[in-house]
């Protein structure tokens, strides 16, 4: 099986592991040269999940994307959804033809408050039954460990979600396959505004106790978002919605929630992500998704918290006491 | 407003400060008499939230239940359940009589397989609608630091409820009132399983993606007992089930997570018992649930993995394989 993956971060480097268990060639594609050079000689992701093997049969790494798209089935993209436009700029939708896309990403585009699987059918014109999502929950920190994990893909298309699922399963991941692609892609933008939400109140004094009614809001508020967007029954406590809300809220290691943190503990949103020097998704979706509901009566007070202390500049304990009010 | 609390623990210390910031008179019994004395002495409680302050112009500790239970309107329960037979064994039917009987235990009583409110109800003849719950998510050690924190108090009779969530209303604490009370109890049992089972598959090498897709396969467990003991529409990711669970299923300090950890490590059963010296609420009620659900036919893989590891001495580390195997 000829599978692309698109990105060099530890959840790109994840998936390779997890598909090298089976019978695959796989096309690395990264931007930066001297990374390439590096697993080419020594085998191994230099920055991100360094332990990981990666075997030279069966993974090859190129920074020229047309020719890692080249003769290839299947392209994974796992690159901040901020930077997809950027590394996919050297491409049109003749590089895509007939190929099968799963995202990777849990983020929006924030040029277009759109999701990315939405993104890349306008854009590149990749049919919908071609389009699926990757769905944890799923710290790639555990893959490198070979931890027991359980992925889910989702797509309109069962037959692509199931065939996905197959490659992916291994002696370390199970996997399923769920028809619910908009439910989970945003269920897996929201988990990161929620943990955002968790690192900010956390940084404000809020406990355990208030987490949890945190959470368990987050999943009711996660609900009335995806049932205004694409009605349909779905069980929001199957793991590819709740599993991958709690892994990334109650994770020391998220990104949005340390970002949140340091908001709450007094940091201007600048100095936080100054300090913290990586993306953090929940920023951008916290705007894609307050902007994209703004038309609709719908009550979403964690989103709303979120958005008034990232990006109004809203006094943050008169919020945080607010929150306290609405949630219960 | 009357109040007496049954119990000398954590639990009965964290609702005595919630209940004392209101207008209450509220009478303590607890089976110990230094512990009285020192509390009437130094108005602290000496071995559990011991940094609470006891207002003695509010609370009266007493060792004599009769006493404390004269001429009061609300009764909490607030012992484990395993020990509630024996904390009652000096009273009769008509020391409860005309009184609201609300309990703040989570579990099962072991020797009828009965949740706490159908052996009150049973027993002393109290009417199902003087009879309510609290329910978290609510650890007492967050009370003691006046973390900000919601309870939710359930019976069938919603107007006792709102009462009481009315009284238990402060400025750390904010509460509500559901009809459910069997879904809210029979989940706050099942929950210390889940913690439990948490804990065997952590001490096993479980990982954060491993929990994250078991609380999420617990909560659909929890669904399914609960619909099948008494079918109603309620949503369980309300802060009541939902968030009681996580703050006890990802707790550091949960008795039952500790207890589960120490087996999943190799301990046998009465090994970690001598170990931890405390009750695990989850031990009891697993064989409960258990043995309750004999007859039904109904899929719950957390509380049989819980159940053959405690009680039938089942090999470790296969089990944890069926339990991934059924587990998505």
């Amino acid at each position: 099986m000829k599978i692309t993956i698109i990105g060099g971060g530890s959840w790109a480097t994840a998936i390779i592991k997890i598909l090298s268990e089976g019978n695959v060639h796989i096309k690395w594609w990264m931007r930066n040269s001297e990374d390439v050079e590096y697993i080419k000689k020594l085998h191994h992701n230099k920055n991100y999940l360094s332990s990981v093997e990666i075997h030279p049969s069966k993974v090859k790494p190129y920074t020229n994307l047309k020719e890692a798209l080249r003769d290839t089935e299947w392209i994974v993209l796992a690159v901040p959804a901020a930077f997809l436009s950027d590394a996919l700029k050297s491409i049109n939708k003749n590089h895509l033809q007939g190929k099968k896309v799963i995202s990777a990403i849990k983020g929006m585009i924030p040029a277009t408050n759109q999701l990315v699987t939405d993104w890349i059918e306008q854009t590149y014109e990749v049919p919908a039954h071609d389009i699926g999502v990757i769905a944890g929950p799923c710290h790639a920190e555990e893959v490198a460990l070979e931890k027991h994990s359980y992925l889910t893909i989702a797509s309109p298309n069962l037959v692509l979600a199931n065939d996905f699922a197959n490659l992916l399963r291994c002696r370390f991941v199970s996997t399923s396959a769920l028809a619910d692609l908009y439910g989970v892609e945003y269920s897996a933008v929201m988990k990161n505004i929620v943990a955002l939400a968790c690192g900010i109140t956390h940084g404000l004094g809020g406990g355990d106790n208030f987490q949890a009614v945190m959470v368990s809001n987050a999943m009711q508020e996660i609900c009335r978002v995806v049932d205004v967007i694409d009605p349909m029954k779905r069980d929001l406590s199957a793991s590819a919605y709740l599993g991958d809300l709690l892994v990334t809220a109650y994770s020391q290691f998220s990104r949005n929630r340390t970002f949140g943190n340091m908001v709450g503990r007094g940091y201007s949103v600048k100095a936080a992500q100054l300090e913290m020097n990586m993306v953090a998704e929940g920023y951008y979706a916290v705007k894609c998704i307050y902007e994209m509901l703004k038309g609709y009566e719908i009550d979403i007070p964690i989103t709303n918290f979120t958005y008034q202390i990232l990006y109004q500049n809203a006094p943050l304990k008169k919020e945080f006491e607010d929150l306290k009010e609405k949630l219960k």
